[in-house]
């Protein structure tokens, strides 16, 4: 059987706080080098760029990431296939029932969230391609990441029936449990995190939502039919995509629906959800510092170093976390890093609401 | 007897590196707020604004800070009553010729390094009362400061026969001790740090070099012959002035002259050597953390946060110095500020020569 061409929806969402103060609502995470040279929009997009198993990408996008996310993308000659700019964010249901109302129906669309890093994107590509297998045959596919701790943050699948070819029919979408819960799950081995990684033909999903998020359909739609098409990219009305309901696709449709897969993969895996998360996956020189940006740093063990400002001159320092922009300089320990929120509410109070649309 | 006015002379040199990031040789320490809302020129200036004890002060600096230097005394309404340029740092000994050379010759100079803090003015003003009564007599006189640990890092007085009203005769100057002897000095009760304030006759210090200094005083009169006076400062001549044999008034006379008194002070003195000093020094919140520019720490104690850029966001440190400037962020713990200029040479390498002249 031929490999069907994969269209590729890239999903520029998020305002997050949690990698403050690099991270900002005008310059979210995935537009940063956070781990290496590339940001992490161009990871992903450098991800799927096998012409002879995907198609150029889709991008939706916040309205304000416009520039520098066309910029990114040109610098490594990617053109996307189309880009979907939201005046504002309504969450992945919305944000891929516009990847699915603006292609072609018949195609096999891969939701990407950008902010990812996959340290094997060997097994991810061949996760896709053992996906892709069930999506012909209507499934709904998700990604299974393979756990590698007790992790209370992340939603899990549990595996059901086997459907052959590394694929499992999904038992049940878990809500993020409790260290208790995590454990178990851990130990058993028949639940994967929800990496918010899908795959499935366009038509298919479609037809889920108008069974299950019907509203949510109808309301893109009509965003759709009365927005704009200039500039290369394709704005749905403000004032009608506002309207829509906000909701994950996962809450949306898939939990909801009967013919759902999941494919586990191990692929190194991260969020980068927090600048710890970020001093784990990346690399390190022979004290167990990273760095990035301007640093010198003289005895010094296991320190994360990111600076896109000030050059940051460190002696004597061990276990510390240390960011500095142009605007503020963030300093506290290791392991700590889930108080990043909490300063930056106290720093500066957060937007009103999600800023751009895709999780 | 009246007391004669006394001309302050305040010697604004250096490009001292301990301080780094913060002073550097376009804007040296003096020029900074470092404890408080003043910055150190402005405390000195303030010092000696009693008009019924002094006269304006002479400033002698560096033709690189003229501007900041007369912008800073002119917020507080300082006008000098001369104010000297350096084409390039000469040490103390021309520094003070300059002065001596350009003034009144029965005037009393009060000769006073800028970049020292004061937590007892009312001391220090007692003091140069009591040196007055000396340098009347033809004393050249210095100011000691009472030790408060044993410090190697400064030169020592020892102090000889008492001379009455506060005052002694110098029995001589010892260089920067090791650490046994500072211990002894400072259980001895005899000797007192060298501090740089110098109070004598111009016509007396004058005389002095002549007779030990000859060379300087020759090269300071003809730097100062060939010279220019405009835009309200006196300009040696550049060439002239860069033959000028560079030596401390230390070296060049005090330790040579048979006529030099020594009036102990004790007035929470700092020279503000370090980070760890300015620590030691600067006003604190209730959990020891001193504080400067916007910051923003949460359960953090006895750190020194100083910022005149980025904005400081700290949780959970301890015992640690961070210092952030537009340029440059340094983090180290307590304790070890002494590494800075080790960091600074590898940062970037140290200008050729002095940049400026009085220290």
């Amino acid at each position: 059987m031929t490999q069907p061409l994969i269209t590729p929806v890239i999903l520029s969402g998020g305002a997050g706080t949690r990698l403050w103060p690099l991270s900002l609502p005008e310059r979210p995470k995935q537009l940063h080098a956070l781990s290496g040279t590339s940001t992490m929009l161009q990871m992903t997009a450098a991800r799927v760029r096998d012409s002879a198993l995907f198609t150029a990408p889709v991008v939706i996008a916040s309205t304000r990431h416009a520039e520098p996310i066309a910029a990114q993308l040109a610098a490594i000659s990617v053109e996307p296939l189309a880009t979907i700019l939201e005046p504002v964010g309504r969450n992945t249901a919305a944000a891929v029932a516009l990847a699915a109302l603006e292609g072609d129906p018949d195609a096999l669309l891969l939701i990407m969230p950008s902010d990812h890093v996959i340290g094997r994107p060997d097994r991810f590509l061949a996760a896709v391609a053992a996906g892709a297998v069930q999506a012909e045959q209507g499934y709904l596919v998700t990604f299974g990441i393979t756990p590698t701790r007790a992790e209370t943050g992340y939603g899990y699948i549990l595996r059901g029936a086997p459907l052959g070819a590394g694929a499992w029919a999904v038992d049940r979408f878990v809500e993020k449990p409790d260290r208790e819960r995590a454990e178990q799950y851990l130990a058993g081995g028949q639940h994967d995190w929800n990496g918010g990684i899908f795959l499935f033909r366009a038509r298919d999903m479609l037809a889920g939502l108008e069974v299950h998020a019907p509203d949510i359909l109808a309301a893109v739609r009509a965003a759709l039919a009365k927005g704009r098409r200039d500039l290369g990219a394709v704005q749905p009305d403000a004032a009608s995509f506002a309207a829509v309901r906000s909701q994950s696709i996962d809450h949306a449709l898939l939990e909801r629906h009967e013919r759902v897969a999941v494919v586990p993969v191990d692929m190194d895996w991260s969020d980068v959800g927090s600048w710890d998360a970020l001093h784990d996956i990346a690399a390190k020189d022979a004290d167990g510092n990273s760095r990035s940006g301007e640093v010198l740093a003289q005895d010094s063990r296991n320190c994360l170093f990111h600076s896109t400002g000030p050059r940051i001159v460190a002696a004597g320092l061990e276990d510390l976390i240390v960011v500095a922009t142009a605007d503020a300089v963030l300093i506290l320990p290791r392991g700590q890093s889930q108080r990043v929120k909490e300063l930056v509410d106290r720093v500066a109070p957060p937007p009103a609401r999600p800023l751009s649309a895709s999780e």
